[in-house]
């Protein structure tokens, strides 16, 4: 199946189809220099699979983890693209989860201030959420994607058959961003995750999450207004991340604590209810008040008042400006009462 | 005097005008957190003024010199923001000359994906071409804004007036970039060279300049195709930089001795009495073989050809694809010629 992202000045395909790896040739220009970015955590056959369809392809494989998401991790990938001659015309493939799509996306976005860049997700999370949308970014102190750019990609090449590798703990950390815009924007998809059956169903799952994805972008390509509806349950989620030294615990599983407290109170115990089922935690582990500190480094957070998504019926959602203060003592008094 | 930049999304006013700078604050919104950028050889007295006309400000000063587009300052004026707490409406400002004008404007590009920018240009060079276009980099391994954006300011502040501490040579090498933009688009402007005035009227020249710059990139943000022809002189500028280590000759320099041999016999003997009158180089020092190398990494090389501008007549140009050879050949011709 083809989705077309539609944008004014650089809209893309999204092919979602099963052994679409297999047939990378087809869907991508690969006939020039091409750097293809992994991680350890991907399995190498994948990588090396797209490597034999490309005229002059370039693996370098950075260690798993969001610790790669670094300026180091940047100034290495830049520093490839000069030593092998790249120009304007070759490109950058992300073959992996989001930390590589993000990290892969930010050199091609910059290098030569801009070279082509197909992303080929390999996780459930970077495949329902991360890959597309051209939000590319690396990490600074702990605080996640500080420093990126909003950078299209060419094409985006979505392959379920990869999630059969995955171990389950992975699997559930990308059905949590799934989740996530089913309670925004899709009470049929949160039906579907409701009734224990989203697993079975992963395809219908990608799919209807790409198809929510693509309307937000479309409607706000770099975040003004509407796309902030994807950053439901993800301040906290990022200041939790952050608070752990970004190690501990996945991404999707802070998105998971985040999302509980910005629900109405019967919201959240349904949520609680599919948060369970997929195996996602529910308590949070370690230091509140260091994580909401963290959280208040965030983007959304302008000034003295933080912008926050607010599910009050399943499907829909509101923007709420609230002070800094007023939102903490809301996540202390809904976790403490879960 | 206002020009406006008329670009599809974004476009922005520059400012030309004598005391601008102790006037800022009615031109740029300075009422939030502003990081002033500068350099160890701009006079302190400018990012002072800016500074008090600032709400929140932090000034940073980094080493003059293209040393200081490279990546570790770029860190670590990312930590900066991060630091003192910036969010999304905060802003940056340069005040300085092109270096800190690119790594300044690299710097608002990324973090958090691009907040304002506003430059102040304070020499020739940046005044007449570098500030405007939204061209933004650092530097990597000799090779010059080989990683960048392509980030618009929000406004550009020029204030002749800064021009009078420039020592005579700096002077000169910005006229070498107006000098460029006379010998592609701009016959009267050509002439005013040939009449030795154009340092005793600057503001014309300035003038002039930025409405060639403003067509040029109205016509072409990013490059695709008009642009380049701000490239003449640059693809052998660019290599000379860099066989030099960045140190030695000024980037107008470079520029200068780029155009010689770019140009028709007789285009050449007028240029090369231009650049006699003012004072810029006509011979390359150092290992030409080496410049010719190093310019062959150039944004504008794609695989074994090169495209270049060429002026057959004072006023046009024309883009050129060339081989590699060819083109090497040519500079070693006209050169030894001169």
């Amino acid at each position: 199946m083809v989705l077309h992202l539609d944008l004014p000045q650089n809209g893309y395909d999204i092919i979602l189809e099963r052994g679409a790896i297999s047939r990378a040739g087809e869907y991508l220009n690969l006939d020039r220099r091409v750097l293809i970015v992994t991680d350890s955590g991907v399995p190498a056959q994948y990588a090396e699979s797209v490597a034999k369809q490309c005229k002059e392809p370039t693996v370098v494989t950075v260690p798993e983890g969001e610790g790669s998401k670094c300026f180091s991790m940047f100034e290495m990938l830049c520093r490839k693209l000069l030593s092998h001659n790249f120009t304007r015309t070759d490109c950058v493939v992300a073959v992996g989860g989001g930390v590589v799509g993000d990290l892969a996306g930010f050199v091609a976005a910059s290098f030569m201030r801009g070279i082509d860049f197909y992303n080929i997700p390999t996780t459930v999370l970077s495949q329902v959420d991360s890959s597309i949308g051209g939000k590319v970014a690396i990490d600074l102190d702990d605080v996640k994607n500080i420093v990126g750019a909003f950078y299209q990609p060419k094409r985006v090449l979505i392959d379920p058959d990869v999630l059969s590798t995955l171990p389950h703990r992975q699997i559930a950390n990308g059905l949590a961003e799934a989740v996530k815009m089913s309670l925004t924007s899709d009470t049929e998809l949160f039906s579907l995750f409701e009734s224990g059956e989203a697993e079975k169903r992963i395809d219908t799952v990608i799919e209807r999450s790409l198809r929510i994805k693509k309307y937000v972008v479309e409607q706000d390509e770099k975040e003004m207004g509407l796309r902030r509806i994807l950053n439901f349950g993800h301040t906290l989620g990022h200041g939790i991340e952050a608070a752990e030294h970004l190690h501990g615990y996945y991404h999707g599983e802070c998105v998971a604590l985040g999302m509980l407290p910005m629900c109405a109170e019967s919201v959240r115990m349904r949520l609680l209810r599919v948060l369970k089922l997929l195996g996602l935690p529910t308590e949070i582990r370690g230091d509140l008040e260091a994580m909401l500190e963290n959280a208040s480094h965030d983007k959304k957070c302008a000034g003295k008042d933080i912008s926050v998504v607010w599910v009050e019926t399943p499907g829909t959602c509101e923007i709420r400006k609230l002070p800094l203060e007023t939102w903490k003592e809301q996540i202390r008094t809904s976790l403490s009462s879960l």
